[in-house]
């Protein structure tokens, strides 16, 4: 999407051919930073230190991971060794484990001679798909958004509330829950995004708020505490969010706080969405607040805020007492009975096996 | 409460029997300041700079600063000039305006000569009768958490949670929502409390959890969002909240979030109950959600984060992107439905305008 005046993806292939610039996401919002990652090691960093992040996008900067290994040593033993690198670099991220197998096993059915090119033709593919499945998504949402902004006047504004960043920062491009909103608002559809900050990590403030600046799409960024009240007052018409992992059942682990959003919409006969690619459907797991473990993740990224001061400088403020610990489980499970709707490249599907398997007949089994 | 192994109030009179002391909340949780206050102008400071906040606590800081004026002039003309400039610095504050009027109106009935002396007893009886409030809730909550540990195993944690900061820095000491929780934990009920942060102000975290290390009440700091996944996963035994008002349906106007949290409640059938002395409730209004106005507050409370940097110094830090505008409703309101039982000092009310009116008969008419 645009930063500005320029059109941009989170990764792309340099004109050496053999290079890839990827959006250093650290410094966001604050500082735009594009840098040249030209190594494994370059790129393991880049994933293991979160240059990156957001399932997609890790699965595409392994994929070009794999394709440098090709250019030094595209031996199947370097190959294996380019893998385990990278594979641990964020050991529990389904995408970057199936992007990495995609592409050893592509590589390993070629002579050596061949790996190169046929491996940056592969990661180029997975990047367009990527960006497919999105435009996927963007276009059955956007029929939402259509049908939402049919029973207002004329020009009157579509609210909807997104909670953590499921944005193009966390694919190629598009985004998965802000594709629709970036497809209504490029036809012409006057959309205003409220924006949770999403404690504790602030993605909402620090990247969906940034996309939006970027992208110019109106917005207003609220504490994490704000949407029940709006949502009261009639302020939201839909909620979109992403989703880590949805079960076959329709339940949706998503980012800590979804649930609360959730329970918010259904209380005030808000229609609460989920935007997922489907290879983000866990199909082996059925209930999900039984079936799915919850990261608990540092207490510090709670008592710890991240941020600029006035002097320019980042930094981080503690802003609780010495001798205070914090819990810190990283997401939630939202019950499908919740959830007015899936939206998947495929269509909208009701957040229920039955809904999941109408849509994806395949899994019927 | 304690402060490590001392006992304090909030605020409290001077052996020299005119200043008064008072803890500087604003340092609140990284420094323990205490201030010594001796002027009208100086207890219109703090209050305006939020030295001291929390109704009940302005209300009697209020009182002080009359107390003060009938020291330096005593006529009428002096005390109506006190009323003005005391009443200017929290224009909405309730308790305030009742503290000024109630001194005012006591002291206009006395001869100048015996204004000063009968200032600071009824100053100092406010103060008392606040405590008498607090403790009334707590004995009432008391019966609450006692019932909770009687069906647990013997030794077994009582999880408590709580939004914002309605603990004894809001009040003169025990606190409302925190009252019951304190003579839990004085009687040996093994509680333990999960603190909501409490963005964009960070009560919770600044506040509470200071109370909480402070007096050596076991607790864990988490964001706004983890308090459903807490319920869902049955950690959490019993919700308890404090009120800025309370309607005669029994609607509760509380921080920001509030209602999020009533809702996860309902879901998970954890009890929620709302913490409050009679006089917070505003018998001239029914329907919160139509008739209670809702304080829009800068949006530099979501932007900039405030806290101590690793070096030692008070900074803010922004969250956002320059050119996001930020939303900060202050309060919202909590329907009678999801509410538990409101605790009071005369007893357990039901959520709604019988429960309320069998407690408080006199309000019948």
């Amino acid at each position: 999407m645009n930063v500005g005046d320029r059109h941009y993806r989170t990764i792309w292939l340099n004109e050496d051919g053999r290079s890839v610039d990827i959006i250093d996401q650290r410094w966001l919002p604050h500082d735009f930073r594009i840098e040249t990652v030209g190594t494994v090691d370059g790129i393991a960093t880049a994933i293991r230190d979160m240059w990156v992040r957001g399932a997609p996008l890790i699965g595409v900067t392994a994929a070009y991971g794999m394709a440098l290994q090709t250019l030094d040593d595209p031996s199947d033993e370097a190959l294996d060794a380019a893998w385990e690198k990278l594979h641990e670099t964020r050991p529990t991220a389904i995408n970057l484990r199936w992007a990495l197998d995609e592409m050893r096993n592509l590589l390993r059915s070629l002579p050596n001679g061949e790996r190169a090119k046929a491996a940056y033709k592969r990661a180029a593919e997975i990047a367009d798909e990527d960006i497919e499945l999105n435009r996927g998504i963007g276009r059955n949402g956007l029929e939402i958004i259509r049908a939402i902004a049919a029973k207002k006047k004329p020009g009157e504004t579509v609210n909807i509330l997104t909670h953590c960043n499921a944005g193009w920062l966390a694919t190629v491009d598009y985004g998965t829950a802000t594709a629709p909103i970036y497809l209504a608002a490029a036809e012409g559809i006057p959309v205003h995004v409220y924006v949770d900050e999403t404690r504790p990590r602030n993605q909402g403030a620090q990247l969906t708020a940034w996309e939006m600046v970027g992208h110019g799409v109106p917005h207003t960024l609220i504490v994490d505490n704000a949407g029940g009240h709006l949502m009261q007052r009639g302020a939201v018409d839909m909620v979109i969010v992403g989703t880590d992992r949805t079960t076959a059942d329709g339940d949706v682990c998503n980012k800590i706080g979804t649930y609360l959003k959730a329970l918010a919409a259904r209380d005030n006969d808000v229609p609460f969405y989920v935007a997922l690619p489907s290879p983000t459907i866990d199909w082996t797991v059925g209930d999900g607040l039984k079936e799915i473990p919850i990261e608990e993740r540092s207490g510090d990224e709670v008592s710890l805020v991240w941020g600029k001061t006035a002097s320019g400088e980042i930094a981080q403020v503690r802003v609780s007492p010495e001798g205070t610990t914090a819990g810190n489980p990283a997401f939630d499970v939202t019950p499908a009975r919740l959830v007015t709707g899936l939206i998947t490249e495929r269509g909208v599907a009701k957040a229920s096996r039955e809904g999941l398997r109408e849509l994806f007949p395949e899994r019927r089994g």
